[in-house]
């Protein structure tokens, strides 16, 4: 193996990439499917064109670069992540995955080497899940795990649909959306955690993805004036939500140290100073690389959240809207990440995913690995998301290795 | 004392106004200074004049409708309330205040009364404080506890100053705020709480009101993603705000039984489902009768704020944007008000305001009286606010008899 990536041309196209929706901070607010993530996508689909790739764009606007391979009947080995981020997120969050491989299409136009398989580097819509939950729904829907129809009715806060978002932007595109055969699956991603940076390690083969179940939680009370309603006389929403959010701090300490646990969004009404609140609506996320835990996790949930709104005289109401197993990628891809940092010299170990990735909905129909790289301090979501080039380098000729270890096997 | 109210006109006055920002569920919501306040003050002022009121408007939009006395040299008696409401306030917070007085002005223009003192009626821009913080500001410029220029500076959550806000619906008059004689004021007002309903009374001859301290807190995390990110190496601002929230009510049960406290407002930031919130932002509000246990609580509150920001590694910042000290109210007016109740043969009972009301700032320059109605479960600062018919007529009669009392003596 003699090929290599140009890690000045990797980071250059990171660096101009991250100015579509830069914040004052050095982030990036680049939201699905807004005019930001279309400007995204036009310079990702003009770069691919650049060196030569085939564009097709699917009904759900996942968008796939294809280099052709000397056996074009072959299922392609596929590589790619996402170009949308959170709403204070990073420079390196799903844009190095997308970048990665077109760097690997570079690096292979530039001396014109030809794999047997045909190569094709993925732009799935809507990874973060932010603007329109669920997460992940352009990589699950091309996996079969939901209908476009599905896909396309979820709304964001203003009540716009997914779809008409899409449709908006000009990227409702006529291919189908998945129902073909994909050889090998990798992506390449800044861990968003702090293990490899605390050992010091350049990769991780990515063995798995932590099991997620979200949920969404309303409670009722009832609205009364702050001065004159006594204390034991009231039915506060936001006290009974502030109790489950101590509860799900408490669940998942409990269940250290693989379990996670937080309440990332909170709407409390009527939100006026002097008003007791009558409503509050809060979200769960809780994590665990184990599905009997994270059953066991879900369980007591439902019991604290049930025990506070009992203790408060308040109603609870608990949906869990968004579930993803616990994920093992194939030992395949997982020995191609292992061997290819081992073949560049990276110092590299196995590592569990906390995130969930585009994929873990791709694992479900095609060989899969994933390849990680430290970030700063292990932020990520966060404006401050940081990495170096020497990690990013690394990240992509190990993804280089493993596809083309796939691309060029019988 | 042979006058009495129309309770039928009163109850259609109600009921006209609770038309203007009516709300699905039988509420209204009729924030300061939209032009849903400017329908009902002008709707007020033409009732006013078919009675031969004379209107004045001062330059922060406090209203005064004038009935002239036989001797126009003494200060006239004051009553009045509010017309803005909460987000989602109910029909008789401040429009029965103003209603009743109006009231008085019909009965005595019907009858062809003439008081000695001049009569007024006044509305006062911005009680709630709901749209606009402080609360109670109109009748706080008007009594000199803040200036015009401060209270026209005070901006709403999209950035639209007070004072932008009073002209665009062309109530900025050019009457000075304040700086004249009031010989004494009298408000009527449901109790916004249980008391008088629990006890079966008719009126409150209210005696004072409650110390309020409030304060808006800031809390300052770190975003991280709540995947990957140990529960122990979290920052989460959210969390921090909850355990927050919990303190306030221990505080205040603490200090059971006069003691309240509650968080009516929280932001969460950058509220993603999928991160750990980076920051919070939330209201508090601490009432007692009596100003050394409000410090008490001060202290506490503090104390308890600053242990769960230093427990969870966060920064607090804590600001007491507003106080307003303990109240009595005057001997002679409250006198008047339970002998007016005697007078009509209406259970009463003395009762102490758990709300701030605009009677609270015009007691620092008028003798000032309040008088309480029961409402129903004492809900208020909800659309299910709701009063009867015979108490809004026995305030009504109270609120007469007592401006009469004031107006007629020597």
């Amino acid at each position: 193996m003699n090929l290599s990536v140009d890690g000045d041309r990797l980071w250059d196209s990171l660096m101009t990439m991250a100015k579509i929706g830069a914040t004052a901070k050095g982030g990036v607010c680049r939201l699905a499917l807004t005019d930001l993530d279309r400007q995204a996508r036009d310079l990702f689909i003009a770069w691919c064109r650049s060196v030569d790739c085939s564009i097709t764009i699917d009904q759900f606007g996942n968008i796939f670069a294809r280099r052709e391979g000397r056996d074009s009947s072959k299922p392609p080995v596929l590589t790619g992540s996402h170009l949308d981020s959170q709403p204070t997120g990073g420079k390196f969050d799903g844009a190095y995955g997308v970048l990665a491989g077109l760097e690997v299409l570079r690096t292979l136009n530039d001396t014109g080497y030809r794999t047997v398989a045909p190569i094709e580097v993925a732009v799935w819509t809507n990874e973060e899940g932010s603007r329109f939950s669920p997460p992940m729904i352009g990589s699950g829907t091309f996996a079969g795990i939901f209908d476009l129809q599905y896909a396309r009715d979820q709304i964001d806060e203003v009540g716009i649909t997914q779809g008409e978002a899409l449709d908006s932007i000009g990227y409702s595109g006529s291919a189908a959306v998945g129902g073909r055969s994909v050889g090998a699956y990798f992506e390449a991603h800044i861990e968003q955690g702090p293990i490899l940076e605390n050992e010091n390690k350049f990769v991780g083969a990515v063995s798995g993805a932590q099991g997620q179940r979200w949920y969404l939680v309303k409670v009722n009370g009832d609205e009364a004036h702050a001065g004159t309603t006594p204390m034991t006389a009231r039915k506060d929403a936001l006290h009974a939500a502030a109790r489950m959010i101590t509860e799900v701090n408490r669940i998942a300490l409990a269940h250290s140290p693989y379990a996670v646990g937080t309440v990332g969004r909170l709407y409390s009404s009527p939100n006026s100073r002097n008003v007791i609140p009558g409503s509050a609506e809060l979200t769960i996320d809780l994590r665990h690389p184990e599905d009997d835990q994270l059953e066991i996790m879900d369980a007591e949930l439902r019991e604290a959240l049930k025990e506070v709104a009992d203790d408060l005289g308040l109603l609870v109401d608990v949906e869990q809207d968004y579930y993803a197993e616990p994920i093992s990628f194939d030992q395949t891809c997982i020995g191609l990440v292992r061997s290819a940092a081992e073949n560049f010299g990276y110092s590299y170990r196995d590592i569990v995913s906390g995130a969930g990735h585009d994929a873990v909905n791709i694992a479900r129909i095609a060989p899969t690995g994933m390849i990680f790289i430290p970030c700063e301090g292990g932020i990520s979501h966060n404006e401050r998301e940081s990495a170096t080039l020497k990690h990013l380098v690394a990240g992509c000729n190990v993804l280089l290795y493993a596809m083309l270890g796939m691309a060029d096997c019988d």
